[in-house]
């Protein structure tokens, strides 16, 4: 096991109705003046801005509004909120939205506190170290952004799409009330289902020597996502359903699951490229990108993937030949996200083979591998992306 | 599930040599006058001691000490601590050492803080709204006090053995260092192995229904104690078994596997009076009262038990007669904690059947119930006891 730190300080309300308690928690965590971030008209539409609205002011907060932001969220509205938020003097975000609108606001609450281009924190060009405190009210379990200590931003040109991190990005509070979630379409639910997996797995398939703890817990929350994310889709109204993909959906990203070893991220890097360009949903993305990655990788590691594909999907070990108990693990997986309604290759997401170089000279490797499991040259991403064809 | 609240802010440093960040971290969390606490000889004798004060030193902060912390600890050197801060205008409390000394300091956090008696916290008479910030460098893993919110102290007596608990005495930041643990001899080991498997069964044995991600999560840390214990044992330098032990004790208890449930408790309060008469250790006492409660309870929910048997210790389900499944369960749980070398019986650890009513009595039911899985009364809980004997 490696040495690490682990750190999620976000205070977590969790449970039905529970965003009525939003004013309450901006106060406890010191907000008295706050920008309102959110996306499209829907949680206009549904009340659920209405409600918020009406918790704050009976907390007596003073707040304003932004509204916009859209899937893969774009630079754009971030300067705009940022300039919002300083003529303002606004002293906490609170976010009502997925994970969009939270790394949207947790790229404003950077940019507040910054004097120059906030984009400089998504180059690598500064290093996170202040930003405004966040709260959010989640209503899409997926990014995992409400436990997070991250922020994935789109550049306005609609190519780039850059992450940055920092200990001040974890949430002071995040609200999780599943019943918001239930008015899910069916696709938006299977991409979230995709996404917290993706998380877990860009944890689970790593070098790092006897980690059993983090393997427990994080083929724990596969295994939740498992049983229970095709009893959403089943009956979007299952509460329960909801509820345990939506806290899934945290300890997949909050790093419960990623203590005490190195995690990899070149598939979520290598999909990033897909959405950047073809500005498709990231779960999707990630179900096309993940099987590809997984066979181009699984023989550097036979046993982990024999592992995977026992105790995650319950297969049998091949005590003769365990690349084949690796392979139907990762066969397993293929046909669980396809049985969800995610695509699993490059045509039905509109991809095409021949924007392959394009994809691999927007990662700008330039000469330097990506991910950890197995340090890829620009030659075996080409290789995946072909795989995902 | 169950609405919940979930907070874990603190800070944690785990791996080799890490106690030498101590001061860095002091500073980190604004202490600037430490009250250092800790047990026995052996912090000294080892030189961790003498590490720490160091780093508190390279880091400019004033440090004071006081030490004597014993096993199950008691009220006499609470207020010794309590008085010694105020005396030096004591800004943070350090523990070094294991759960009773983190509990120690929890108290002393407390008292510092109130002008009155530091106990009326716990018997229930206050409730714990303020406490000075603490640190922990942990030593020995069990109890999980590294990360919890809770404390428990024995009143000088001998006897009244009481827990406390809030938000502010989850630690600001736990320095979790295998290597320390390496030189616990095997009984210790055992018996922190124990507690931490109870943390974990007195949140999975739960009345709460669709609990799947805190089920799976906890029979995740099960399957890592059943994995490592055994492999501390027998190589007691084995870093890595003892790696995974130390954070698996930090899940079992801060409660990452009890959200969205009701938790129980009973084996543990009927525990602490074992240990309150009789000063034997708190996961020696547990190994004793979890099979009798297990047996007593089972009935009550059947298919859990064999749930626990099937998915943790990896029995065959008998979908004719669920009810042997659940037994053998229990059974598989008895025999590994005596594997351990933990006593199952009463015998064992120097209880006599004639205190049975002395037991029961200082539980202090008074009419009232105890657990929720089951409510137990009086007689119920005299039965469990006698279960045990």
């Amino acid at each position: 096991m490696d040495n690490f730190n682990f750190y999620s300080p976000t205070y977590f309300v969790f449970g039905k109705s529970r965003e009525n308690e939003a004013g309450d928690y901006v106060r406890k965590f010191k907000g008295t003046r706050v920008l309102i971030h959110y996306g499209s008209g829907s949680v206009v539409e549904s009340g659920l801005l209405a409600r918020v609205k009406k918790s704050l002011a009976n907390a007596g907060i003073w707040f304003t509004e932004l509204g916009g932001v859209v899937p893969n969220p774009r630079s754009g509205l971030v300067y705009k909120g940022i300039e919002q938020c300083k003529e303002n003097n606004i002293d906490f975000v609170l976010a009502v939205g997925g994970g969009s609108v939270i790394d949207s606001a947790k790229a404003i609450a950077i940019g507040a506190l910054y004097d120059g281009d906030f984009w400089d924190f998504f180059t690598g060009k500064k290093i996170v170290e202040k930003a405004l405190p966040i709260g959010t009210i989640l209503t899409l379990t997926a990014a995992g952004s409400e436990g997070s200590s991250g922020s994935v931003i789109t550049h306005e040109n609609g190519i780039l799409k850059r992450a940055t991190g920092g200990e001040v990005l974890r949430p002071a509070f995040s609200i999780l009330n599943p019943e918001l979630t239930c008015s899910l379409p069916p696709f938006q639910t299977a991409c979230g289902a995709t996404d917290m997996m993706a998380h877990v797995m860009e944890r689970y398939f790593t070098n790092s020597k006897r980690v059993e703890i983090s393997d427990r817990l994080a083929e724990g929350i596969l295994l939740t996502v498992i049983n229970e994310a095709p009893k959403a889709l089943a009956n979007p109204l299952d509460y329960d359903a909801r509820a345990n993909l939506m806290w899934a959906g945290m300890v997949a990203h909050n790093d419960t699951c990623g203590v005490g070893r190195l995690s990899d991220w070149s598939t979520h890097q290598m999909e990033h490229e897909l959405s950047g360009l073809y500005d498709v949903a990231h779960g999707a993305g990630l179900a096309v990108m993940f099987p590809a990655w997984m066979k181009y990788v699984m023989k550097h590691d036979v046993m982990r993937f024999a592992q995977f594909a026992v105790r995650v999907w319950g297969c049998s070990m091949d005590f003769q030949e365990p690349e084949n108990t690796a392979l139907e693990g990762i066969a397993c997986y293929e046909k669980f996200v396809s049985s969800l309604g995610m695509p699993i290759r490059f045509a039905s997401l509109g991809a095409r083979a021949a924007d392959i170089p394009v994809l691999v000279k927007n990662l700008g490797l330039a000469g330097k591998t990506l991910g950890n499991f197995v340090k890829l040259t620009e030659e075996d991403v080409t290789k995946i992306y072909e795989l995902a064809v």
